[in-house]
């Protein structure tokens, strides 16, 4: 049996309208309704027929979902929560995509009316494109669902969204919020910062033209270029709602790049070579546990 | 015709090994003799059949060669150079393949003799792997080779290496050696080091498990351990020997860094998405010009 018959999604990007496409794929006979703030992505996801039903606002989307899936950017979660409130069926399960937690469970508890449960979930995947066009139904395949309810929320309705996610191909796990938040910001956030920060730089020697930049880029430059080609306005919320953690690591990586500028400083081979040596052992462990190819993409042909 | 007819390659590592089976395809009547200070190496070559002679000594290598190059560490270029030195037949053209120049050069002029030309060359290419087995031939199609001749080289010796370089699909740029330094530093050694870095300082965090890092590392992170997999040796000889203008753009880096930091810290949304949206559009250079596909490869599928 499905655990969801009637599915509302509000926000169309790339994690929102892949997830359309995701149950439309595997679980053919959900009652399907969508929604985007955006009048033309709604033409959009209209013209694409990714759901049964594209609703003009957020409230007319949920009013007989017995799931909703806010996939909007995190720190907008809290005033779409609010303007679908009155409108939430009772007994209906609220759930999310952001790739913050703690914010988004404190954010949607705020707001959110006694009699639904509210169960944060977070599919680590996407690519650095988005919008409605970007998604795919396979995005989440073989990937985590990270799920972070808190300590008193119901248990079926977590088991539920379990079921959800892994017939989605996901597979599911649960973890404290702010667990999950420091285990992101070393993962994906603090990646994220560091590739949007070195573009940057890239961009602005003087003495190193734009042009030559781009040319010379298959040296390591370009694989940076990837990640900070993601969507602005959901890092900029991801940074801002993350706080705490992101500056703990970033500190800390901080720290070790400056040991590391001191070693090339002072001429410190061995400290070098030990690090690079060491850092090889943790891509190893990526590929042993599938969550990489061993192909040697970096030096990938077009 | 043919630039070169006797070419040897010394240190037959993934871009070595790549080089002699470049040659091997694209020159099949060039005489190809290499040589591996590593004995297990050598073996291997021979195993694999990379060339026509695999001499045990460098100095055996060269003896009759119109084309030297050595494939070697960047600090290891000048030992080699001086042990190869009274073999080299007059006339002949040195060259290399260090990521790394004006110290090579610097290097190179001081231990050969009169009457070989130095034409130093930095092929931007690479992947993640090390070794003989790591190479292959199309390594170098459609990618850059940047030479670096003294202003005082011998021209014709220029673009005979220029040719040999075309012959094997490179595309060649010819440029001042401290430039190729800078624009290097830029766009391959910074991103190393980085890479590096921060894939040390996630196996370092106390709160979130290796385990952890490894599961969830799709959301960005295991792009920089594939960068963090390359070879320790070489790469702690390119930080020693680019140290000025490593440190020159690492210190830049770090001002830009801060400056994120800092808006994260005050929750400047403004200028944190002001910067992340410039950033994309430098990936559409990179992605305009060729330097790699539009393919969404952050989100790749196993």
């Amino acid at each position: 049996m499905l655990p969801f018959s009637r599915v509302s999604i509000i926000g169309m990007g790339l994690i929102g309208s892949s997830l359309a496409r995701a149950v439309r794929a595997k679980m053919p006979t959900v009652a399907l309704t969508v929604h985007d703030a955006d009048h033309a992505v709604r033409e959009r996801v209209r013209d694409l027929d990714l759901a049964d039903d594209v609703a003009d606002t957020a409230g007319a989307a949920v009013i007989d979902a017995d799931l909703v899936i806010l996939a909007v950017p995190v720190l907008a979660m809290m005033k779409v929560a609010a303007s679908i409130a009155d409108d939430l069926p009772a007994g209906c399960v609220i759930s999310d995509t952001g790739s913050v937690k703690a914010s988004v469970l404190s954010d949607l508890s705020e707001v959110l009316p006694e009699g639904v449960s509210i169960v944060p979930a977070h599919p680590v995947a996407g690519t650095e494109k988005s919008g409605p066009d970007a998604g795919f139904a396979t995005l989440f395949d073989g990937r985590w669902c990270i799920l972070t309810p808190a300590a008193s929320a119901d248990v079926l309705a977590v088991e539920r969204v379990r079921e959800f996610w892994t017939r989605l191909g996901a597979t599911v796990e649960v973890m404290d919020a702010a667990h999950h938040d420091m285990v992101l910001a070393v993962t994906s956030h603090l990646p994220h910062l560091i590739a949007y920060s070195i573009v940057g730089t890239a961009s602005d020697m003087e003495s190193v033209t734009s042009s030559e930049v781009i040319k010379y880029s298959a040296g390591g430059f370009r694989d940076f270029t990837r990640i900070a080609a993601s969507d602005p306005v959901m890092w900029r919320d991801v940074f801002l709602s993350n706080k705490d953690a992101v500056l703990d690591v970033l500190q800390r990586f901080t720290e070790d790049l400056t040991a590391l500028q001191r070693a090339i400083r002072w001429g410190d081979g061995e400290f070098l070579e030990a690090l690079f040596t060491r850092t090889r052992a943790v891509r190893r462990g990526i590929v042993d546990q599938g969550q990489d190819t061993d192909a040697a993409d970096f030096g990938r042909k077009h």
